[in-house]
């Protein structure tokens, strides 16, 4: 836990291919949507990368698994640890699987009944902290000292970032398949690893297509630190349905990537959210969940235009509870 | 309108073949959806068709194209009608659309306002008719009488049954290449063209696996049909959901085909058609229209058996109106 983040080597576009290579027939290789209809009412051309259908639900097995593929053998057979209650879980919990190694996902006691049923179904064991008086990260430190587990962290970790950028070379190739050159790209950003894999990604494989993270009003952190060219925290109090998203502060290590390649970030509402997933609902006929739909949001409130234009737009999961579904579309 | 549809030469899987080669870069290759945790649950391995994800969001575009591009050429720059309020309509506008070429849908004037305004965005004519006074046959018989236009069946004819089984060549290619064998297919059933042409590609594909249609309760004509060995129609007054699939008896093409190629039919409730479309939101993320769903339904219930077996299921459309998934899925 010691590692100093901000000097470790980078990933670069060889480690989102080799990456690429290990994934091959392990991760769904999603599809890049497009509605008629949508592209009529927009004036342009939007392309959706569909990541609710990846395995797990969420873009987040990419990275699990290829990080995991990373730790020395021997080291790997003592299984690994991850925090989460969320997408990072189960993709961790489905790529240890995979591996057939042990997995230990450590979550808050009060994490809803059916992430901790579907985190267990997927074989991993799941051990609960209090959130108001236990620390998380000491009880994952004690857990790999004592059984030589690896901690996967979930964002800020070259394995982890050269995963998730898979996603950004199979949109440039789903793209020019569909013969669309890409005036912009726009990611779901939390923690950054997503942007920033796929901007390492789209840098070489679609250059000078500018890509953008988009985030939940109140914690566009990553849109204010490439503004201030360094990291700054959200300020304190802000709440979003964004639950997947909603993170303190840039990573250490995405934010080096995202502040050399990232063209900027845009903050979207809570509102312009539920649109989105109405939008998705309605016209691409899939289920994404509010974190994951920041990015398409960002596109269809014209906050990152595509009248005129053609543009990749990242939905990054589908996980969300029916009540907050149905609340999305009853308001509609 | 005096073809004897009983005596026309059936299609055969040179046709769905010859199909597929037209629909190549037209119509979407949609996945073959599977969940690790909807396996384990089901104690085998289910894998689902995604045509949700196909242009217009059901599979209905793929017979439409293929049917208009089997219209000698001068005849077809004089256009295609088609009568209907639903799929139908929009994938033969998207069609027509592709080909340049003009399209008059024929709709009940109490047609829902958003299908109207779909099929118009697609670039059809919409002609509105009274159903209770007026014949909508008559209708699409003087319009094709008068400007040279070629009727677009839904179900009953050659082109469109070979179009439609483009999904069943589909499925035997995705399936091998995720190691699988089929133990069985299941097609959603309302005239039986989509299963009489999944069929025709399975039987040479797949030969060995058997291929189901799958019906709401009180609208298995096709189940009891070929229980009967003849076309056999649905009592009056039962009512459905599953709008979609609601017809009154078999096609006379259709029903030659399935009489010969079909292992049965299996007829599922509305509940049980409501537990599939949640169940496609909750471990899919995708969105699945209650007369898309039967087949996933006959699945998930049991009639016809996932466990310890390896079982396709068409999930043939994804256009539901929000209000009704809403009530699904306040009713889980």
């Amino acid at each position: 836990m010691t590692t100093d983040l901000a000097t470790l080597p980078l990933p670069t576009v060889k480690d989102v291919e080799a990456a690429a290579v290990r994934l091959k027939g392990k991760a769904v290789l999603t599809p890049l949507l497009e509605s008629q209809l949508l592209n009529a009412r927009l004036g342009g051309r939007l392309l959706v990368k569909a990541e609710m259908l990846q395995r797990t639900g969420s873009f987040k097995f990419r990275g699990a698994f290829n990080r995991i593929s990373l730790i020395p053998e021997a080291d790997r057979a003592r299984g690994v640890v991850a925090f989460s209650s969320g997408n990072h879980a189960q993709g961790v919990a489905a790529a240890a699987k995979a591996f057939a190694i042990a997995a230990t996902i450590i979550m808050p006691s009060d994490a809803p009944a059916v992430k901790v049923r579907n985190t267990r179904a997927l074989g991993a064991a799941v051990i609960f902290y209090d959130r108001w008086t236990e620390s998380r990260e000491a009880i994952g430190a004690r857990l790999c000292e004592e059984t030589g587990a690896t901690l996967v962290r979930p964002y800020d970790d070259a394995g982890i970032i050269a995963g998730q950028g898979t996603i950004g070379l199979e949109i440039a190739a789903q793209a020019e398949a569909a013969g669309a050159r890409l005036d912009a790209c726009v990611v779901c950003c939390g923690g950054g690893g997503l942007v920033a894999g796929t901007a390492l990604a789209l840098a070489d494989r679609s250059p000078g297509t500018p890509v953008f993270a988009a985030e939940p009003v109140g914690f566009d952190d990553t849109a204010r630190s490439l503004a201030a060219g360094e990291r700054v925290a959200n300020a304190p109090g802000a709440t979003s349905f964004c639950d997947a998203i909603v993170t303190p502060m840039p990573g250490a290590v995405t934010f080096r990537i995202n502040a050399r390649l990232l063209a900027g970030g845009v903050a979207v509402t809570d509102a312009e959210v539920a649109d989105a997933m109405r939008t998705a609902f309605d016209a691409l006929r899939v289920v994404v969940e509010p974190g994951g739909a920041v990015a398409l949001a960002a596109a269809l409130s014209g906050k990152v235009p595509v009248e005129g234009r053609t543009v990749a737009v990242v939905c990054s999961g589908g996980n969300v509870d029916p009540e907050v579904f149905v609340k999305v579309l009853a308001d509609g």
